[in-house]
């Protein structure tokens, strides 16, 4: 048993005039909320990673956590387990997430990594039981170790692509052995330093057969959650293949996987791609791809990945907002790929960002929720298109040119601009916040 | 007969050490490099907009440049038509390339716009006959008229998409008659400024319909040319369709058309995506549709549209080494969708601006040429990737994890990362320059 | 009298739970917020060159709107003073804001654009007398008309100079017979294009010198006002000079006006420069040359200057807690130097962009309030510097580099980092938003 | 005596036409240029950090290199110093740069570090005379140890400062010792992560009276070198005081050391901020503050610092252009605060991406020198602005508003804007190329 919360109570709804700082003010899960439990609405997700291996390093400096656990063995692989499901009672939050890498020692060959892997997700599974956490999703960290460097699946050495493959293996193993719902792929090393040494049409072809591999080996061990590809633009590679949602789609409708895969998207990588989160949201389910989301912000003034945790409660509506319209999560949910700021350092700061960012995804969510309920803002919509609904619009787009010109010009057609009202429309979506 | 450029001579090669502003010196239309005539490979084309229709205006300030042609009557047009003509004897490059509105005076409804482009077209086709001066292609103006402010294909109004369609009918016609390589979309409206009053799934589907329409027609009346999309992330709208080459790939997958349409790509709207402009034009060679290229540069400190002349031969050298990659151009070439500083107001900068940028591209092209005959860097990309090509390789890509999984453990695969060089390639390509 | 807005009802205060789309739920002008009136408070001012001057352009289109003051005579101008006058009423706000060339038709030279500044400076002292509406600065714009392409006070071209010199004094002779309250200087084109044609020291003295000579007539004639510099990174110009505040306040050290001039920061130019509009505040503050803002945002993912109405109360709200630690603004206040989208055509959008803004910051001053109020962010900031109140910290201060050595050596300083706790500070924050 | 680069001969000058890749095909130390050597034109200098210290690690992923004196003792602190002086061997560039925590092992306390400097430092003074590589300039590291993540002389901790005043003290000495002939002060943590924990007031005279007592410490023991700061926007923190060369500039003046303090330049960080790397030097030129630089390009697409060899000729002319404007390098130098790619593992990698960026180097210099000597460019730019040598011109400056507004409307004065010729002086400029 860990101690390294100890005298941090646990964190319960207290209701919106709480003094505690220990209390969540917006996040009661037993609230209902378009007919289910918040806690099911929300899904959230701790990420094992930034909060139990990450050390406090920036390109400009070392650690600054010292941890109890940090080191290479397996005795504290365990304690870490043991701290992680102890914040999870603490905070009550129903699901976390993690790589291989984050939870067993490193080994010396994959044999030994994958050993390591089966005895700590034993123990999770143990874990897993007496507290009731579950697994939202899984993945194999084939990013951080020198091996990859050049790329795991689109590796210029086949010996690479066939280390990850095998990892890759291990880890949907673990995955499906607990209960986990997703299995994440991100590609962070998928892509290239300079296209000077870059065969791109032969990686890529790599990369869509490394991933039509993993779905194939899920689906014959019986594992029914979702795989999902997390787009980022770059960092640490100078481009990546799986940029955003749109590229990934082009991406899957290649090789025959866009009803196998589904995206988790992040608000940071969206905004390192030039998109606003909500954009990404919205175009994932106009394309079918939606899956699940981490609820992580960039700072707008930083171009690298600066994963902090949500704090503004207009920018988690919107997102929640293209979420409802998608019907709300499915196996998805809400992961925080997000973590502390490296002068962080207490055991209190690790609890009070999770506590802090979930109770702003459930004021937003419910700020959402009410918008959506309402039903204003999707009647301005439909009937900004209304015209699309007649039967000579649409045998418009079932014709031609030739017919559509001789029309035009027949009926001397003269489009007068009517107002898109976006200002009416931001000041509708601020009276639910 | 304009005298807009008296006493402005005719721009000529006349070799490297010509101390002559008003001469070519790399650009020699007859040298032969790699097999063609350095014209054939370039085939380099005038932008009619920039040039001719721009009035010098920015967002803060309004026209500055004071052109006789300016005005809105068939006089004016056929006057900057002629000066057009005159400017493109001047410099003696082989295409050019407008939208409708660019050279008919604008109407008062679809009919009369129509009446003026056909007047226009025929003129057009005596001076193209005078003159060898082809067409490199077409295109319709769907941005500027405050009809098109929501959208063009992707309006919320049906009218607008007929109109739209209508006018697009008109330009795939004159494109035609005029012998056009290609005909091009930009849809620089087909976006949205706020996602609160978009449908964004309706849009894409009408823009969709829209492409298609427009491939039908063009090939129903024996338009042998390219169809090119022109992807652009953003500007003037928040959020544009056509975001980039692989946003651009994914939407013609989805509409079958990836066969049937190819991209052409400006080196600006690549930076303001995010990417390289080498990148853009490699994944298009990649993914098979590339198409052409704007050879525009944009300022690195400014995050909108500035459509300069190129001036760096290493960043040309770079961009025709991918297109060599991609077998040279087809139908396709290099055009110059470049305006003037709004401050250059004399005939001589409009004319030096496209002679150096013409000479610019012509030391970065023959720099590329000599780059790939030389085949050292090719040489290099393919020794990185050799390990593929073993039949072990091989046959992993068409088996299984749990086959790759064994032999990674039965074999203790530890992959042993090799040098990636980059630094030395770098120094290889600056040999060429 | 207009008749523009008719049946546009007055915007009053009607509580937060009004479900009115006309009516204001937060802002009371005679709410009483840290001992003074809100509007005393927020003294909002209302931008004449966005609301009545400009068309709807954008770079890639032409003018969307269509209002019946539109045109260059001194009737239209009167027109669009009435009709800014009954927009004026309908929102109540106490300020207005404007340039000579917004109010005035453009004359044909100097002289007669100084006799049509005066008729209609004199039209507006009418208006102002019936209506109480203030004027908040005025400014000259010396940016649109093409004789200052190449920049006003910075111009190559000494008769630039003079000319925009001369147009100042206009503009702060009409200033001052309005009773305005500050006077701005905004350089959209003091700056380059290119630094080849560029002499950046001279122009660096010939803006100094215009600057002493503004600040020297307005106090000569008894203008009692603040002189503002507005600080923009670029666009137009690739560069400009006054970049960001502490660009602005270097340049106000060399020319001894650090006490004479201070600044009007706009979020949006913040955002283009690379800092949060908050850093901008505070550093000014910091400064001493904090003057005034102009509330309106720029898109996070636009390049350009987008002049958006504020819509996040969180972001308003950081932005004045900075002002109120400041003590509030003195002759400066809340502009709205924000524009429609263009597709907002219709007389309700203008209004309605405004009374949604205004609320916006009201909840954001009152949150900031608040927490000004509570102390507890201060309080945290004030402990985390407590060791620099001790008389070993401050001599070391007042010491040298042997001394502290010396001791830290002879003492083992060995200094234990501590918790910045920046996660629990945005959850203080939440609490009062 | 290291054996790390046993087979790689020595770089020397062998002519644009060699072959071979172990080769200077521009530089040649020897050549006469401007009247002065090449060698003493550029003054080459290498970044013992990046090429001895960093171990390939990156946000994403631990160290890729293995080299031999990786370990934190005294013994591995000397063989990393012999190889470092053997690649200086190798290169035959003048000068190289460290930081303290370079070049000792990190000790326990302040005095452990002093110690290990000191014995470090001696141990260079022996090879710097057996080998006549000169020290450009040394500096502290005041940003990886977990003790300076609030930053060092604005830490919110007194005992902070103080460790780090120590820290320059001991590094000053050392400068001195080795006769560097600047000392150079780069404040990456000197900014802040949050606004909401930060006084910035406070925090800016720490810095200012911290940089104060550095300059009188280096004076008083003799050091005759130059102060230098490195300006940088961000990373690793938010927002760094330094951010760019103006708002250093305004922060010297405050302090009264704008006299004794000038600036290092960095292209990557003058990207950063928004800005082009001649821009910076101009600037800093102008303002007397020009000192040395940091040659290392970064990625145009990667929001970080990259710090990749320049590989660009016509941008490094550019730069050097504005140098010699300023009269060329006195005591600064071209530094290359450049790292290899973390795959470019090899030693030749090392040796060649510093081969390349010199011999780019040189052929930009030799570039900016044709350009310089030729004229055509400045006497472009005096022709520009040639009318304010008029009598009445300057009278104009030293004169009021009233008398200049009174002579252009007596005059009628309506200037007659001229081209900027943007495109021609970049035609110039290509020329030289």
């Amino acid at each position: 048993m860990s101690d390294f919360f100890k005298d941090i109570p646990e964190i319960r709804f207290a209701g919106p005039d709480s003094d505690s700082e220990f209390a969540y003010r917006h996040y009661d899960p037993d609230e209902t909320v378009l007919g289910k439990r918040l806690e099911d609405q929300l899904r959230f997700a701790v990420a094992y990673w930034h909060s139990f291996a990450w050390e406090g390093g920036d390109p400009f400096g070392g650690a600054t956590f010292e941890r109890p656990w940090f080191g290479n063995g397996m005795a504290q692989a365990k304690l870490k387990a043991d701290t992680a499901f102890e914040m999870f009672r603490i905070l009550g939050q129903p699901y976390f997430c993690f790589h291989d890498a984050d939870v067993r020692p490193e080994g010396e060959s994959f044999a030994e990594n994958t050993r390591a892997l089966r005895e700590i997700t034993d123990h999770f599974q143990k874990k897993m039981e007496e507290t009731g956490t579950r697994l939202l999703w899984g993945t194999a960290n084939l990013f951080s170790h020198r091996r990859y460097m050049a790329g795991a699946a689109t590796n210029p050495d086949p010996d690479v692509y066939a280390f990850a493959a095998a990892t890759v293996k291990s880890c949907i193993d673990a995955t499906h052995q607990l209960g986990g719902e997703n299995y994440v792929l991100w590609g962070g090393r998928e892509g290239y330093e300079t296209l000077l040494n870059t065969d791109m049409g032969r990686e890529r072809q790599q990369a869509g057969r490394f991933l039509c591999q993993a779905v194939e080996y899920a689906r014959k061990i019986g594992f029914e959650g979702t795989i999902l590809i997390e787009p980022k633009p770059q960092e640490p590679t100078k481009h990546q293949y799986d940029y955003d949602v749109a590229t990934v789609y082009g991406f899957l409708k290649d090789f025959g996987l866009e009803r196998e895969v589904k995206v988790n998207i992040e608000q940071g990588h969206a905004i390192l791609a030039g998109h606003s989160f909500e954009h990404e949201i919205a175009l994932a389910r106009e394309l079918g791809i939606f899956g699940s989301i981490d609820m992580n912000r960039n700072d707008y003034q930083s171009g690298w990945d600066t994963d902090q945790f949500p704090s503004s409660v207009p920018e988690v509506a919107l997102a929640y907002y293209e979420i409802l319209k998608a019907g709300g999560f499915t196996t998805g949910g809400t992961n925080f790929d997000a973590k502390l700021r490296r002068q962080s350092l207490d055991p209190e700061d690790l609890i009070l960002a999770h506590a802090g960012a979930m109770d702003v995804c459930a004021a937003g969510f419910k700020a959402a929720a009410r918008m959506w309920e309402d039903g204003r803002l999707e009647a301005a919509r439909e009937a900004r298109y209304a015209g699309w609904d007649t039967p000579q619009a649409k045998a418009m787009l079932d014709g031609d040119l030739e017919a559509i010109a001789a029309r035009v010009e027949a009926e001397g057609i003269a489009p007068a601009p009517r107002s898109g009202r976006q200002e009416r429309l931001e000041n509708l979506v601020n009276r639910y916040l």
